[in-house]
């Protein structure tokens, strides 16, 4: 952030009295832009014995799979924003059972909240940011050719949690120290 | 929003190609300004029989009690965030059980995350977003003095699971139409 959004002009980035971390500041508007992380909010939709994943189409990681998931935007709950990604990505009409995982990656400032969705049908198709959509078994899934460390997580726990039948809340921080290795969930 | 934060010249407000929702954009850098969601992030503290609420020295709500929670900062882990602002609200020592609420509030673009967390101690205080920093009973609380329905509906739920001994992970949404009526949840 170089300018205020508000007037135009040049911002200052500095510790506001009475805070403690520096922020971009417009000293001619006295208004303070704070940054905050952002959420990616999607589903695991599970289809019998199977779950769905999407090639993406867009970088970061094209030509990888993952789940339907994307930046939540203004004015839509956390369940709606993993229904519209669904649908944009995967055109998968779905319904949410319960939230699953809940992932902080503070390194680049993102919270992954993702919930177990029911394929109510096997209509689905390839968005515009897919490339493909399929199902997997747990023996299909492609392991290495997973986008991102979340998805791995997520998958991980599903696969897991499916022999007891019991799909707890996962919470979890994957760090930049700990993005390839091992999770602290 | 109204100039660039990368440039400074003046943004425009309409539907980027490929997308659906009318975004802030720059034609100068070339630029979307996406504008999403908060997170508000905090702990419900308890003591034996009690839980620990902090008397709002700022707006909104300024005066009326809350569970200490305010907006996530960048680089931090939900439960980083959740501990910080307990620390910063009522210098409370706490270690976390669980995630418990998970609320989106659509209308005011926030989602709330509030963990269980034992006192470690009662040697709290209030800081200097707070009037005052007290334990109470679920007899003592003062239902009519509630910040925030966030607010009432975690500590509703909490007494409720009390009884059962158990505490699950709560997701519900408050909208606009539902604000000052009954919960989704």
């Amino acid at each position: 952030m170089k300018f205020c959004s508000e007037c135009g002009k040049s911002v200052v980035h500095r510790i506001p009295e009475g805070d403690n971390l520096p922020r971009f500041i417009c000293e001619h508007c006295d208004i303070i832009h704070y940054q905050n992380p952002k959420l990616v909010v999607g589903c695991l939709p599970v289809w019998e014995d199977k779950v769905l994943l999407c090639k993406r189409a867009i970088e970061p990681s094209y030509g990888l799979w993952t789940l339907p998931a994307g930046f939540m935007e203004n004015q839509e709950s956390l369940e709606q924003a993993a229904l519209r990604e669904s649908d944009e990505e995967a055109n998968a009409n779905l319904k949410i059972d319960n939230l699953y995982s809940v992932i902080s990656l503070p390194h680049i400032n993102q919270i992954y909240v993702l919930f177990l969705a029911k394929l109510l049908d096997i209509d689905f198709y390839a968005g515009s940011e897919s490339l493909d959509v399929r199902l997997f078994t747990q023996e299909e899934i492609p392991w290495n050719q997973l986008a991102f460390k979340t998805i791995e997580n997520t998958l991980r726990h599903f696969f897991e949690d499916r022999e007891k039948n019991h799909f707890p809340v996962h919470t979890s921080v994957i760090s930049k120290r700990n993005r390839l290795g091992q999770l602290s969930d």
